[in-house]
């Protein structure tokens, strides 16, 4: 992770990466400060509710997503952010407890014309429950630094 | 806000409402959690970085965005969650002190086909800074539940 930059992400590879398990305390927690719909803070409203019962913010998901992403996909060295996000999708509820691994594809990658120095990724990022299925799937454009030339001159 | 329904929702419409504080040690501790890269969550490495300064996670920028969203234009009594958003852009860096407002315009609103008791709301979503500018924009979708039909029948 801390040597990671534009060249080392490859359009066409997919892959899976950490896991995090959705905590009923942090569900709430998140959802009171910043999405208090009945449906994610209130356990007896969301069981009458059109969920059946607590679900997670979509933001908070997003939220669980990017940690994931910064532990496993970002680096430190090269992250330069993001403009934005496209078809961004909420495909099944996320309830305390479930657990969700990260998958990652390169969709397309390539060199900033104005700014060398750096490229542009675009990455369909999805959270996998634990039946297999999406939850959530977006897709991601980042800006990350290339490699600097005196490394590149001393790579075998 | 507790008699706000599909029907309320008018294509057109566009409102500015609502404002929000963004906090420094708010900022910091969304993305010690979430984001915790370093342009979010050191401030002397923010200074030397791509930025200049700390600036918020996007994803806290959504966060507070959907707080004045609950605030201020869904209604806990209509409101039946999010299928997704679509171009989601983070226009510019967002600083602690910054002050931002709400805009919301009702792009579309349709009854749906399959379950007439509710509708399909796209609106476009801007929180704009103190200089009138958008910091961040989305077209997001909603399902919002229809007015009960004896209310319809009571009202002049």
């Amino acid at each position: 992770m801390e040597d990671r930059w534009f060249e080392d992400y490859l359009p066409g590879t997919t892959t899976e990466l950490g896991s995090i398990r959705v905590d009923e305390a942090e569900v709430v927690d998140f959802a009171q400060r910043y999405d208090p719909q009945p449906f994610h803070v209130d356990r007896a409203a969301a069981a009458a509710g059109p969920f059946g019962g607590l679900i997670a913010s979509g933001w908070h998901t997003c939220a669980l997503m990017m940690r994931l992403l910064v532990e496993q996909y970002l680096s430190p060295v090269s992250s330069l952010g993001s403009p934005g996000v496209d078809e961004l999708r909420w495909l099944r509820p996320v309830r305390p407890g479930d657990e969700l691994v990260l998958r990652t594809t390169v969709e397309e990658a390539r060199r900033s014309t104005s700014k060398p120095d750096r490229g542009i990724v675009r990455t369909r990022v999805e959270l996998v429950g634990q039946e297999g299925r999406a939850v959530l799937r977006m897709l991601a454009t980042n800006l990350v630094r290339a490699r600097p030339a005196q490394d590149r001159d001393l790579r075998p």
